[in-house]
């Protein structure tokens, strides 16, 4: 069994040096631009080129180093009947639970007024929030979207989940699909996003979208930037519809240095960090996917085409 | 039945308006500097004047606005066989677990990092965090601490918890009284004090108890200023022994201007915000407690007066 690693790294034996200790049956080759075909039998990816199809035909299946899968899906040259198996979890869910946690008190409990008191030496108390009054809407109610609704619902925030299709969770208030989606909004102060892009899911935080939600509202956007109207962000931040954002994904990454979110007043800007895949779990799982796999044995986490993640 | 509102709000009002609607059976005094006996059978109190012990003789009980009954407890003049009620939680367990998520993630992701570099426009990722080089140590185990280590634990950190008697919690390994605290120290790198202030708890965090955590690391204080030896941390942190430190209560509050704490690039200082009482639920529950207490019904919430908490 040959199993290619292709990931623009410049240190590529950083993975696949575990790959081979997790995976000692098998070929570990690493990806060379302008190389010739190995015979790969799997590929384990992050960003590959288009070549990647062309040069090695005969994939069983390809492994994505991580949880979003609409980079490899916009590729035309993927082939339409190759197996995509995406990222699960791997301590993702739980990094994400607790930014957006990190996030929320940023802007509940105006965080950065007490930082600059202290610059001051002052002290001052502020009016304490009341949770009745910061009601959650978690967008996406996958692995991530669910765990950190239920993290905000374990801190008695009152929180409303909604997704495409029917999900039950406890102590969170479930909506699902388009006619859903206007009582959710309604019942919502702040949104999280955690949704997976997808043609459905592009674009839907637009101007109408954020004009929903409850007064003062307030936007963490963790799911990507192609999901964000960037000027309705905007727009509805200047006529107050929207009050602050915290966003770490963005339509471009890196967000070019002069884009208007750096320096607004009520944007807080992180570089894609709320979560990231950790090597070593990430490589366990994905290593112990490939060997079920090439057992005959099912496996979890294999994209649905149609539905695009 | 008379209940007397001691507390030195300018507006008292808010308070015990309130208090008649949830007690409509009670005629609500309000202490008045100076003023002459009213024979009260209950007292609301928040650092009520030791006068009010000598001019009210009658007291059934006294309930106090706050969960910490230290200040009270210190008063002289406080009779030996007075009932003392503590508030119990009133929603202030659950902002102190979002407040201590919220200063552990600031210091272990470096949060204020990211603000520097969106000031700018600046992208770059610093390595993230792995949460087995986070091990967690929660002294006290009361309502307080529990719910703060419950959540820790939630969020797949090792959480240790030490406390004066023997303890257990799901997904927490508890050590108890003199002989558990060095385990505890050694198996921790982040402390976080939730312990009530007593005669055994006073001075407790000093050298050589910040001495025996784990190397790079974090002191995280919402119990009581007076726990803290505050030269012994300011030693801590300039010889490495301590990273850093995010501190809401302080041995003087308001913290002096000069105080050092305020300009120390290391510590973080909040002006005892992290959890506060909600005059709603607070009086719901006082007032349930006083009305169980007049019909002869046991209330939960009275201070051992042996242990001092």
């Amino acid at each position: 069994m040959k199993v290619l690693f292709v990931a623009g790294d410049p240190k590529p034996e950083r993975w696949t040096q575990p790959i081979q200790e997790l995976l000692p049956e098998a070929e570990i080759v690493t990806w060379a631009p302008n190389g010739d075909p190995v015979h790969a039998d799997y590929a384990i990816v992050w960003r590959p080129p288009a070549e990647l199809f062309t040069r090695e035909p005969h994939l069983k299946a390809i492994f994505n180093l991580g949880a979003g899968v609409d980079g490899l899906m916009s590729l035309p040259e993927l082939p339409a009947d190759l197996t995509l198996v995406r990222l699960e979890d791997a301590g993702m869910s739980v990094q994400m639970a607790e930014h957006v946690v990190h996030q929320l008190l940023e802007i509940s409990r105006n965080m950065q007024v007490y930082r600059a008191q202290q610059a001051q030496h002052q002290w001052q108390l502020h009016r304490p929030i009341k949770r009745s009054e910061w009601p959650i809407g978690v967008m996406g109610m996958g692995q991530i979207g669910a765990r950190v609704a239920s993290t905000l619902a374990s801190l008695d925030y009152q929180v409303n989940g909604w997704a495409r299709s029917e999900h039950s969770l406890a102590g969170v208030t479930t909506f699902a699909g388009p006619d859903g989606l206007t009582p959710f909004l309604q019942a919502s102060r702040v949104l999280v996003n955690t949704l997976p892009l997808t043609d459905d899911t592009r674009d839907l935080i637009n101007y109408d979208l954020l004009s929903q939600l409850q007064p003062d509202s307030v936007v963490i956007n963790v799911g990507r930037g192609e999901h964000l109207v960037e000027d309705d962000l905007l727009k509805a931040l200047d006529d107050g519809r929207v009050a602050r954002a915290s966003l770490d994904v963005f339509r471009q990454e890196p967000l070019p240095a002069d884009h208007p979110f750096w320096q607004h007043p009520n944007i807080i800007v992180t570089p894609h960090i709320s979560a990231r895949s950790l090597r070593e779990s990430t490589l366990e799982q994905i290593t112990a996917k490939i060997r079920a796999h090439a057992q005959g044995e099912t496996i979890t986490g294999v994209v649905d085409r149609s539905r695009g993640y």
